[in-house]
């Protein structure tokens, strides 16, 4: 951690602050500059808090020179994580895995005749919407346990694992038992009390990245699960808020490599809720594919028209079935399987 | 709401749509335009999906008309709310109040000194965290029930009326019997589970706009908590994300005219998480004072440089004072009382 | 263009409103609704000003239905413009064209062993700039004259056209004789008298998208080029500002398909000013070939720690080489040469 | 400025990096930490560029400390700098100015009729658009040269010193023959042309904050004006972009303690093109005021419905008169007049 100090901070005041410092048993060099003095700290500034530090009136600017987060770093994890989820494993060199399936559950019928679907297209796990965040009281909410049993209904018959969305404490037990891979979205990416909980599952967690986090407030919340004991954390990007209005929300493909580069943990892409408009989801699908994502979560649904959410985005099986073959040889160019 | 359809669209299609919105009793109005044809609605459309609407491969684009909020909505309900905490009015044409206290609760005895030097500034309320959301996992966390009850004591000496965070519906019990402001963060502010439980709750809430939200987002999360029973909420403002890096947010003001055109809720300004600097504290009081502010909410620390958390954007007891006394006559000239 | 009014707006303002636009050539219709009233106008609303409109008192919003371009518009242009930069064909199913060289043109002896790096490694354009936008007045500005000329030298040896940014009306003669395509900056995207001065030159216009604006802002800026009588025009995505730190911006590939489907112009993409970084340059190369762009371009250059800018985004030559040599079977996949 | 570089770095790279620092006559420290390592450099760094350092593959991060404008710079001018306008003084302790007039000019007799409106309600200078910056080149693009000598006229009638738009180096003549505040807008913030050009112009220039510039940014703008040798620079706050739709761009408050400190130079606030919304016009220069801007500029026009552009943003003069006459008495609490 680097610290200035103001121009004319007395002598007594520069002395103080080192002494500080060391008392937590940093040690600590002082650069005299013309206008500004400078430390460094070297030792585990992990636990310090910038803004304590900035608190000092005598302190002008307080800049991290190592990242903040620790079991999610590669700098101390040199090797890809690969995460399995009910035998599927994501991640490292393994093939790239495709999620399929309905924004909401629908029933029992409809969300099997998807399951069959989404396999026959090529997919090998299966998504659905059972608690759905909307921003209207007024919205349809989800099916709740119903559309999970559901899904677990169409995992019996088809095979593939199930993965959805957690947004309570209260239905933590729920997901142990019957969820293959626990979803935390976007506007619960900074809920630090579901991130702990979570923490303490032993079911593998998919993590959303918040609609206008910086990647390293997310790996900040991958920290917190891994933190609670849980280490098997698959990022997920879903786009983030910009200004532009054509699409939903703005696809960060550029994610990939620095997810890899300063993490060990997969990561897959989401283009479906990025663009909010089935007609660009091929397109972004083959780009994160070439870009070296680890998998695709898409949103597949037999009739788009008349879904219950978030239509306008979602792909008929046929599509997706094109998406998974235009895909495999792109795959192939970067050294990966589909 | 009005649909326009794309060049092109056959004519079966065009009555199939609306066909589709008179069985939901919805009167709908044909234009048919050179390049698209347009469709209003008339009728109650707040239950109506727009990205339903959208999922139409006709539909080129779905715009709202009427406000989707219905219970905050000033159209609806045209006098001023005034919220009661604890036997402070907040609102209409009452006295502007002025909330201080610590970022973290600290201990009993800190906590009494600073509520003590509060109201011996002209406070009337006292704020503190004692369930923090910090972005590391390693960071302090709050002093949690402890925290709670130290404040608790705080208001048997003073007299203030108690605000907190509430982080989690594991602690509605705890709030419920204890505080007097219930508190959702920005980080909450989606936490959609959260917000139909605290719309169960007696007490008043105070609703903190999300970092990247915009104002009809929030006060959608409003009409959740007021959906649910609960039409006690007060707006806080505490900046949003920009661009930015000479301060923590950016404190967007202009949401004081627009909170009180739209809404008929009251609206509070925190001008220390906004800016994140003690520094411009004093300036954003009183430009929130002149453009019709309810109330402030201002951290106050006595020993900045020690507290627990965010002390840079703390003021000492005598700075307090000093807002609050350059903010009366500001108050006056706009018709109200501080 | 739909147009609503406030509840309560006299049946005379709303009459007075529809003559207005019944004078201007419009068709209007009206639909009375509960809350609001709502116009549609069928005409050509291009030249209608929302803000004008708007500022009737009686006016609730705005909303134009009909994109405001005409000229880019895929609508009225349905097969995709190939735009010929000096013998190069970019766009339509073309091969996709490579444009490689320096941030800073740096004399002529090194502009030539560049150039010649591009060619051998497959590119087929130079890029260079002479004049640069630099943030800071005490940074480097540019060779100007010189270096335009250095890289004029390098087209004769090469064979290679070259691009190069244009940053004032004074500088268009110079342009205009010597350089093969004009690059307008980000920074400049909104430079409307630059504009309208490049939509009177004869040479095909490379039009970088500015730092916060959107699509259709961009496709606006393409419109004025194309209304002066220049229709060469050439999108180029640089990356958005967003509130990422790891990256120098986001790079935004979703707007390959929707420059497609709404305009009939090419689009080509810049990892390394995109990135800021040239570990992200490859990926997002092969992503943008995958997601169907016409081109890249990528700084290159041989000793990028020794570079004059931007060295910390340029590729070195056999890096260069291995990009565009992974990128070929990729556009295979997707009916395209490299 | 503060260099830091990866784990493993050899030495003799570290040595060679150092060295190269010292040919530049710069003093190196270096701090040796457990996974970094990390340099001080001590000297006058303006001219040093961070993404030239970067350049290094061994390079980690760079941080600048000092900040990177010096003729802008409090810390090397204290005083605050009080910049005539035609005889009228802004910033310091001075009157704060209040500019009022139509988005654009409309004609000799309406231009005069309000510059009498304006001088009348307690306005002390005349804007107005003679040449405008327009988003579509279909709409209206301002009178020109016919508009700045309507303005003439004005100001011969009234007294009133005149303010206009600058948009191309061609008119720099006319601008230092008629015009007494040269305005450069948001969307020219970083023409650096433009910038330079008007460094040289001996008239004072009123600085407009890009649409989505940092603070940082908007200063080095002032410091291309200051260091072309003018060095009478006036910032003017006008709002930025954010996500909210209800404000045409959200205006920033705290930039007027910011540049106030960072800077010696004078700041006034735009709340018209800020808002886009006459109705929020009133509080946000009530709140301008007590946050001690050094002037307001307001968009007024008899007639807003018939504007030529902006109407809906502006006041009408009664509603322009009020402003100021409720704003005296805010500006006396803070010790300013009005």
């Amino acid at each position: 951690m680097i610290i200035s100090t103001k121009r004319g901070t007395p002598q007594e005041e520069l002395q103080k602050i080192i002494s500080g410092f060391e008392a937590q048993g940093l040690s600590v060099t002082l650069i005299q500059g013309t206008d500004y003095n400078v430390f460094g700290l070297v030792g585990d500034t992990t636990k310090l808090d910038e803004k304590i530090v900035a608190a000092n009136p005598w302190v002008d600017s307080v800049t991290r020179v190592a990242a903040p987060y620790k079991k999610a770093n590669r700098l101390f994890h040199q090797e890809d994580s690969v995460i399995d989820v009910a035998g599927i494993k994501i991640g490292g060199k393994e093939k790239i895995v495709v999620i399929g399936g309905p924004c909401s559950v629908e029933g029992e019928e409809s969300t099997i005749e998807i399951a069959k679907a989404v396999k026959a297209a090529g997919g090998s796990m299966l998504r659905g919407g059972a608690y759905k965040p909307r921003t209207s009281p007024y919205a349809f909410q989800g099916l709740g346990t119903e559309g999970i049993l559901d899904m677990v209904k169409a995992r019996e018959i088809t095979g593939l694992p199930i993965v959805s969305e957690l947004m309570s404490e209260d239905r933590i037990d729920e997901f142990e038992e019957y969820v293959d891979l626990v979803q935390i979205g976007a506007r619960n990416m900074q809920n630090f009390q579901l991130l702990k909980a979570v923490g303490k599952m032993k079911k593998p967690v998919l993590l959303k990245r918040g609609l206008a986090n910086t990647i390293e407030e997310w790996i900040m919340s991958a920290e917190y699960i891994m933190a609670g004991g849980n280490e098997n954390v698959i990022f997920c990007e879903r786009g983030i808020r910009t200004f532009e209005k054509y699409t939903r929300n703005t696809l960060d493909l550029s994610v990939i490599p620095i997810i890899k580069e300063k993490t060990h943990l997969p990561i897959i892409i989401d283009p479906s809720h990025a663009t909010g408009n089935w007609k660009y989801v091929e397109s972004m699908s083959l780009a994160a594919i070439a870009a070296g994502a680890d998998g695709l979560i898409i949103e597949v649904h037999p009739d788009p028209e008349h879904a219950w959410s978030d239509g306008a985005q979602s792909l008929k099986p046929d599509r997706f079935r094109e998406v998974i073959e235009k895909g495999r040889p792109i795959a192939q160019v970067i050294g990966r399987n589909l």
